[in-house]
């Protein structure tokens, strides 16, 4: 249940978000794009719509059933630009965010993160704490990791972006980088998602490998109604049967999120081919798609990197990669 | 890596994991099954196995590449057997564990624990912390749902599972019940693997939706490689083109992981197929395929469930089942 | 559109054919186990149902959308039993098909037959036409296999089936065999599925690898809408992202199908799982959920065998498994 | 076993084509781009490669094991040019077929010829046999809708392609198209497949909606090996666990066919994605991924189309795609 205030007191406010407890439900306060509302998260069927409808500083109380609405087309007809500080995601700039999968220390990320500035990205990624598949694989520089982000953030004066994996770390984190990053892995961690919904940081929201459009949209609409606006999705690979690529990048899901939610959406052909010779083409092909932008995996020395080297361009490519991408830009407009 | 002890005294580990510790490794004690020994989670290239091999108390240094090695049936090669109190996973008993999808409220708690070990389900099962899809959908009554289900199973004296979903919520769940639950949503949730590996509680890992069983078992691996070697594994059928059935029931996983692993694997079938008019059959069929145990949603008022209610058998249904499978399982045998 | 007769007479059931046909559908006269009746083939929009179901002789015209019909347990409620000489599919007989997956010669053929006869098993499989992914494989012995699978089947007085491929050759296959199998790779052969319609032989229709159940009953509707109702399917897994297995055997398709159609299904647990060591797991699990029957590869050297050797099982593991058959058989009674 | 030729005299390529007969395996004679050489299709264990390696006349001689050898970038370094009269697959030209999905008559037909052609398209797309789902859809206007194939394309000077789904039919339609097409679901027809090799017509090979990329072309290198080297791939979407698009567009593909083989490929964003809506996005994507052309459905009343409206461009949003496709064209170049 969604409740539309109108010029609502703080006194109005108070009484509807402590109802709404009583009510066995979670209550937030949501100023979505300057629109005021109280999402009633929880079990719908415990609330009365009708009880809230009449009281005073309601507009209107709009029920819902099970699919997203806070992050549809419907609810919102013109497209949200996510702003991480100078940066827009939504806007006809289509950032790129670029940077080597793991940070692996101090001097060998300023080096990559020097590169891709000059090539042109505008955001500097680099993982901290990294979800692996094996418990015997590296598993991020963490703390460590985060304090060379941000130094190396500053000194280049560039927004950082970095995985956020466990709630209790999201202050930390949020400390050090401008934009959090919930993995794909995690697109279903309910707990992660309500947490990262309390926090005013913008969040970069992957989507499951094996997630449908729906349910991604979903996951965002958990971080919306929970009061934090600022969701970039990003498209990164689905499973398949197909076995030559890491994972097939479902790029069709430029156009059907444009059509269906305001939200931005940003490719990373990275993983979604997990081999560097076809991470050129699909950047230019999700340009072509219309994407809001891109996340690149750039090393300076691939065949060296502690995680995911196959994947990752040299910043030599990456410049290239940059040229192609401004030309097919234009030619879109 | 793992290094196999041997007579080792408390200073010889000591200084083992402090040496582990100093490489930048996660070193762990782990007593697996009554061999001592300590894993190093982390990049295996940060630390020189050689340094190890010769130590005093060390008995042999295994290096890991990236797959699963404790829960392998090379690393052990009897059966392992998991005891949640009084019932077995693992033996011949093949324990069947039921109850309705979510904890609504004692009564109705009540109603469906009584008739489900009337029937002969060895343990009781229902989620406090609910992992839905949608925001607006019923989330689980928490710590009052924990409640009620520490309150029936001590009535009835029947052992517990519940989900575990947050990191922060191990230590409450496990004062109220015998078992956790990782779902299929956090089957790659490391933070809270590596938090489960830490208890000594024994742990239900669901497969993933669009996992491997090969990824399936390293998530095992983080466990027990954590310290925790009580796994029982439970398939909940993967996402696939198929949707006449909310998931298609992976049921080869059963003699699949049974020859590459010495965990016990038990079925899901009404997460597997979504719909009580194919339960019955697919729990047959688990049986026939040599299946550890079953785990069955039963509602005593399945059109009325606030959650999961056209996958639930009714009590009746139940019933009718429990005679069906000991029959196959004599038959099997 | 299907016109059901009501005691039509030749001149009544001619003059109904011809305006079908006038009208641009294929029309077809069924005798449906019993009931009379012609089906028009083709674009429904073409025809105009009215015209028909005032004529004499008809009892009721009913329309079809897109999905299936015939099959359908709404269209007939009583299980369907398909005959092949003196074996019944769809009875409580539950047989067992079995064989080598290619017949590479007379003396190998005749000692994998006789062994699975003598196991138990009531019909003998042997392909003659084998469908393979590379052009560089083993294609069969062709007209020389159906000799030879004419011969033993006569020597050891036991039914046969065998692949057809290629519509020219449907009635040359049909002198040598019994019954007539469409393989995976040809389940939407509609070129294919319209010539075995037309002839009288049972057919063995094999699910497509990326099927859905729902196409695959429509498959099975090309067929009896065609003019054959001896239709027996078989489930032979499904492909998915798991690769462990070469394929994932989609065992709720057993409850599905019946539930949805009268039509026998059996399983092919050798292709659907790619390993010996899981075809006996897998098809005691295919008697537990109620499959009408099995198809299993036997070879009596699957070392060398030229076709699918890993997933043969030798005639010591079919004879144990063809025990373990029979007791499951009698305990799902 | 490929055995390539070294001015070979006619004498000397009998004997081998024979000696290979005689050794159970179909012999191929080819000339592959000028390279002269024979094909041996079949059982490769039963040919003895060193016999033929000392033969007058004979080069090299290839052994194959299971994956594709002819069509490989290994093979042949060069990117393939296939002609279709006047109209270049895999040069700069990168050609556009387009058309309606099924020919519903001549008014209709040319309507939407002359729209596309006079938008830019260069080659017409037209079905006459139509493989449907169901048995009772349209399944094409067969003869008659060859003959206004054969008509219109005559009348507007434009090549045309469509469809062949039987190998009896092969014949027929090459008298009245310039390409023949093999759909998705005969990509594994190999009967189908040896039949178009035997043909000098250049083919149009759709990808299965789920085959592998290895599958797919190996179904190429059985043409090819079959003595017809002129083929062109095209990807049209494969089945995934997403529904909201029709199939999932792996337009990774390009790069990774055109990084394994020689041969072109082409994209069909229609069947790809299902909607039009999300055809022109999709299609400037595969041009930004370097596709060697498009296939894109276009009808002049969508809403009235018997077959896959839906995915049909009206001629004004199709001419604004050849637009946009030209403009990206130029920006990768």
């Amino acid at each position: 249940m969604i409740i539309v205030l109108n010029h609502a007191t703080t006194e109005q406010i108070d009484s509807i978000l402590l109802n709404i407890s009583r009510s066995g439900l979670e209550p937030y306060y949501v100023d979505y794009f300057g629109k005021k509302m109280i999402t009633a998260v929880g079990n719908s069927r415990a609330c009365n719509a009708d009880a809230y409808r009449s009281l005073p500083g309601v507009e209107a109380v709009i029920p819902i059933s099970t699919k997203f609405k806070l992050v549809s087309r419907e609810f919102k007809q013109e497209k949200s630009v996510v702003q991480v500080r100078d940066v827009e995601f939504g806007s006809m700039d289509k950032p790129v965010i670029a940077g080597p999968c793991a940070i692996e220390g101090y001097e060998l990320f300023k080096e990559a993160a020097v590169a891709v500035k000059k090539a042109g990205a505008v955001m500097l990624r680099g993982g901290a704490y990294k979800p692996r598949t094996s418990p015997y694989s590296f598993q991020g520089l963490e703390e460590e990791g985060l304090s060379i982000l941000l130094a190396v953030g500053k000194e280049l004066d560039i927004p950082t972006v970095s995985e956020v994996t466990d709630p209790r770390n999201i202050e930390l984190i949020s400390q050090h980088v401008d934009m959090l990053q919930i993995g794909a892995r995690n697109m279903q961690n309910f707990v992660l998602l309500k947490e990262v919904a309390k926090s005013s940081m913008p969040v970069l929201l992957k989507r499951g490998a094996s997630a449908t459009i729906e349910e991604w949209l979903m996951a965002a609409e958990y971080i919306v109604a929970g009061g934090n606006p600022n969701v970039v999705l990003c498209e990164r690979g689905i499973r398949t049967f197909e076995n030559y690529t890491r994972n097939t990048l479902d790029l069709s899901a430029v156009p059907v999120v444009q059509h269906l939610s305001h939200l931005p959406i940003i490719i990373d052909p990275s993983h979604g081919t997990g081999h560097w010779r076809f991470v050129t083409p699909m950047a230019l092909a999700a340009m072509g798609a219309g994407a809001d932008g891109l996340m690149v995996e750039v090393h300076t020395c691939p065949a060296e990197a502690v995680s995911d080297g196959p994947q990752s361009l040299t910043p030599a490519r990456f410049q290239k990669l940059m040229q192609g991408l401004a030309a097919v830009n234009r030619a879109i407009m």
